[in-house]
């Protein structure tokens, strides 16, 4: 089982037992997730933003406009970041309001910012997420031409300074709560896919991919 | 329409007709959400972590353990912090891969951390921090003991730089592009609350209460 080297950043401190460094660990809550957090310092504040992401072996890729200000501060002056997913899973009602929490899994990253330039990787790094957005989906649409790939900025993040976080299962109550007449339990959370909308432009006549139903 | 003043850390520059500063607007995302992302920077690096959290009025409440090593540094130092929410609403599904887009509601939060000490307020952050996860449960669970709040930190931030980034509708692709065989339209996405899951300690004849139903 592979695992990431624990660093002063990545260790988890606040409840450990929930902290891991397995890489499988990390590798499947960041493909579970379509959105992260791009944290950075500039000027010596906190920046965040949410934004889309795919993986591809040991690289995180995050892809924008060449006009957007904050991918090319990051391009440039090469800021490191912090990357972090998290998913709510469940709510857990406990018995004690202090023993209520959450079932969740969370990664948080460190790493720098690598300016892609390589037409394949660019390629490639496209095809991956929107693929994972919509797997079937690159096969099926107008690819970039030559005017949109000069508008895309791509940006990738090794991921070796990684850690994961997660919680699971039901309240964990004081013994003397167990005989109070409290409902406990677990709510499961889940970000689902509801029915298509289809866009009233829609061609005549074409219909839903098989990918989609 | 009350609005929040832009500054140059909150004015929307990528998109700026996606922005919003408006505090019913960003009052409703922060409302609808459950768990934040707290940005801050400790020796010139950022860290983030994902938090609960709940609003009163004109302020953002989070808690967390005494023993928490972020929230001691956080409110030690009075570090400066970037809080984000993100809800992704929908897959926006283009004719081409370049329009392909998502539908989210996103709020970014410039502020700085109060340490809540005063009884009553602590009570009331609890309270409402609880029946934000889960309405009527506060009334109904054991309140927290004196213990418990010795082991308790609440932080406030104010909330008056803030902005709001929102996209919402179909896709919007190359006028030429609307003749292709290609489906188009939108995956809603929802994060959904699923069926209860009864602690199997549970004690016997206790029912699922009707703000559960």
């Amino acid at each position: 089982m592979a695992e990431f080297a624990k660093t002063d950043r990545t260790t988890i401190t606040r409840l450990p037992k929930r902290g891991s460094y397995d890489k499988d660990t990390v590798y499947a809550i960041l493909d579970d997730a379509l959105v992260c957090t791009l944290a950075f310092v500039l000027d010596g504040q906190p920046f965040q933003i949410p934004t889309g992401f795919c993986r591809i072996d040991d690289f995180l890729y995050i892809h924008g406009s060449v006009g957007s200000f904050y991918m090319r501060e990051i391009a440039e002056k090469k800021l490191p970041v912090s990357i972090g997913v998290t998913h709510l899973d469940g709510l857990v009602l406990a018995r004690s309001a202090f023993h209520h929490s959450v079932n969740y899994r969370s990664v948080v990253i460190f790493s720098n910012p690598e300016l892609v330039t390589d037409k394949s990787e660019l390629y490639t790094a496209l095809e991956v997420f929107t693929n994972k957005v919509q797997p079937g989906r690159w096969d099926d649409i107008r690819q970039p031409n030559d005017s949109e790939w000069k508008k895309t900025m791509v940006l990738k993040f090794k991921i070796e300074e990684a850690s994961a976080k997660v919680r699971t299962g039901g309240p964990n109550d004081d013994e003397e709560d167990y005989d109070l007449n409290i409902w406990a339990g677990v709510v499961p959370m889940k970000l689902e896919r509801k029915a298509l909308l289809t866009d009233p432009k829609l061609k005549p006549g074409v219909e839903v991919p098989g990918y989609l139903r």
